[in-house]
């Protein structure tokens, strides 16, 4: 049979590792596939960055500074999108979409925003748009998610889906360095972006996060509704005491299917060490889902790079290769649900999300303090998991008070913060941080 | 678009799972596969046990004594496979495919020794023999290796695939008892079963792996080949040894590719404390794959029980049903490259294999014991790679000698024994443990 005719959009990290893993696996891939992959056009956003790629890529693989040449060549059945950015990304996919080619793409911020239109265009011209590569890279969890749980109802999942920021927590607590600090380490190492803001306030996370979202619970994407926070604010102090009570901190994604709706939402979140989860170091990815026949299961590796990429990159190629010809209706839906089982589960407030917290206070060091704070948690019907008071030295006149609590609504919560912030014996913001014992 | 039909073969526990998820989750199998999935019939071993399945599964499906009846019955579109061991599954499932029916099993030892005859008859066929549940239970890791990773070039796969033994190690390790006194406690547990062989003596963990390296490595199923031991003679003090070195023994299935052929063997396996897979306790299963592209990835879950297995089983029900009218040569090879893709590359023997070792020799107290091995080490071109020598109380005349060595090939190893084990210094049979980096 021909070799399957691919359009590839952008030959940055990702598309050049594509490139080059189609080339060095070509005889496996076809062993796999039983058909032949070849890249029949690359595209660049310019002439110049063109004629850069030609170089790359050889002369037998035309490069094309006009991608408008790429998406409407009739040669190509699937288009490859590795631009990344919602413009002209969304563009480029929809006409590629229209002009009835399947596409493959790692662009998370483009379906987290997009993905409502983009899986509708796509179902009414009866070609896929897959996505394996946008979360956690090489890890192949959408295909889990999608296709590996389809007897569960999924619970939860809990995710280290940002390697920078799992990179700094990991050098923040192993060296006991600040944020800042670290953040200069890891941009020099190439762990972070020169303009680093996506992934330190947990923006990329959270386009990652709404995708598995939609595909655990069935529900449309919709990342306005995500509870966005990073890292930058986080202290090595709370790191330290984290460590002293049995937690790690992670940046995590987590959404949860709750009776009145669902949570989505990242923010740094303290896990019991002992959770394989916790041990996960450096820029390596995990996520964790709990769903009611499997129980707990666990994805780790690389959920970034050239060739982490490029694996899931590729493996979708070999999934659309293998299903072009079959049917539409039998193939795995976009978001695993098919589009009449998309449910409208609202996605809860974070007033309305359980967890459970770490708080730091600092506190007068004089009699009474702890049980005027005890007594407004009674009072707000929130009960408390443990107490770490740090002992002043002498002459100190201030001193820090943890208090780990158990689940509760995060609204009431707030409220009973509003009235320990205002006794004149707390004298510094109270720092929140969530808890979760992912059990 | 009516119900696929499934005719379930075995109600114990897994086939009991089964049903029990089906049912409480046929809302969201539907909306996933697009078409109910229903259970039509159910056979027994014999027309007793058929009277106390209908019990349990109720009037509305027919329950049968004799599975020639299921295997038979045109109305099915699926059998399901779930009595486990050879005969008379192997004729079962043979007289589905021939019927033209697609079949789901769980049956490990089945497919590792009878695999390439059962494969090649439903490709014959044109019918699918989907096995998920065969290996590491509910983790969806043969979709992971046959779909997630096809863009990869498998280097090697190293698993924990047996629960039985891992929590007898756990508890070896944890509380420091014997092997014989664990696996008591696992029997009384339901961890193991009152014939412990297969899983203790590693038979289990290698059709698991057989399966394994078949579709990573696009080799035929071939048991027979793989170099299989146990835990049972694993003594408590190794794992004190060990775990003084920074090392956790697991009982490891790994396979591995070698510019000269495949390595298949199951053994207790010394790996770095550090590395999360070391981590995995209790009865829980983990997969690390090594491949060229994604680099390192692991799959953690629960490798047995009803409901982990009953997800595989019905994932792949779903898998099946939505492929059911594509054509074959588009779906997923069984052994996840095409039948002309095969390769004959052959598994080595352990003489061939390439390892590190950790020795424990109980020596004579007296100078000039360690220079003696070491020199028949050096003389075998065996690097060491660290040494620890017990301080021998007062008035000992033995103390233990650990030595870890560096990759060697194992014949080379076995002959160097051979000469440390004829030395009069040597008071004892040499334990040899074979050690593993997994990096």
């Amino acid at each position: 049979m021909k070799p399957i005719q691919v359009g590839l959009i952008g030959l940055g990290t990702v598309g050049a590792g594509t490139f080059n893993v189609l080339q060095r696996n070509q005889a496996e891939i076809r062993g796999r596939a039983g058909r032949g992959i070849e890249i029949a056009m690359v595209a660049a956003r310019n002439a110049e960055r063109a004629k850069a790629y030609q170089a790359i890529v050889g002369d037998a693989v035309p490069c094309t500074g006009d991608a408008q040449q790429l998406v409407n060549n009739p040669a190509i059945d699937i288009v490859v999108e590795l631009i990344g950015g919602i413009e002209p990304a969304r563009t480029l996919v929809l006409q590629a979409i229209a002009n009835g080619k399947h596409v493959v793409t790692a662009n998370k911020a483009l379906l987290a925003l997009h993905g409502s239109e983009i899986f509708a265009a796509a179902r009414e011209k009866g070609v896929t748009v897959a996505f394996e590569a946008a979360v956690a890279g090489g890890i192949p969890i959408i295909k889990a998610l999608r296709e590996g749980l389809t007897a569960n109802r999924i619970e939860w999942i809990a995710g280290i889906i940002n390697g920078t920021t799992n990179f700094i927590l990991s050098e923040m607590r192993g060296k006991g360095l600040d944020f800042a600090t670290v953040l200069k380490e890891a941009q020099r190492l190439g762990y972070a972006e020169a303009d680093p803001t996506f992934d330190i306030e947990g923006v990329d996370a959270a386009h990652k996060l709404t995708l598995m979202s939609a595909i655990a619970f069935g529900v449309p994407v919709q990342f306005d509704k995500a509870h966005v926070e990073g890292i930058s604010s986080l202290q090595a102090t709370d790191i330290k005491y984290a460590e002293q009570l049995g937690y790690r901190i992670k940046l995590l994604g987590i959404t949860r299917r709750r009776d009145n709706g669902i949570e989505l939402r990242v923010h740094p979140t303290l896990i019991p060490a002992s959770r394989l989860i916790a041990n996960v170091e450096g820029a390596m990815n995990a996520v964790v889902v709990q769903a009611d026949a499997v129980g707990t299961t666990l994805y780790y590796g690389k959920g970034a790079g050239a060739e982490p990429t490029a694996s899931a990159v590729v493996a979708d190629l070999v999934d659309v290769t293998r299903l072009a010809t079959a049917d539409p209706d039998h193939r795995v839906p976009h978001l695993a649900f098919q589009p009449d089982a998309i449910s409208n589960t609202p996605v809860l407030g974070m007033d309305e999300v359980q967890t459970a917290f770490y708080l730091r206070l600092v506190v007068a060091d004089q009699p009474g303090v702890l049980s005027r704070i005890t007594t407004i948690l009674a009072e707000s019907d929130i009960s408390i998991d443990a107490v770490l008071q740090r002992e002043s030295a002498d002459g100190e006149r201030q001193t820090d008070l943890i208090i780990l609590t158990h689940d509760t609504v995060e609204g009431r919560m707030n409220n009973a913060l509003a009235k320990m912030q205002a006794l004149s014996t707390v004298l510094a913001p109270i720092v929140k941080l969530r808890k979760e014992e992912l059990a």
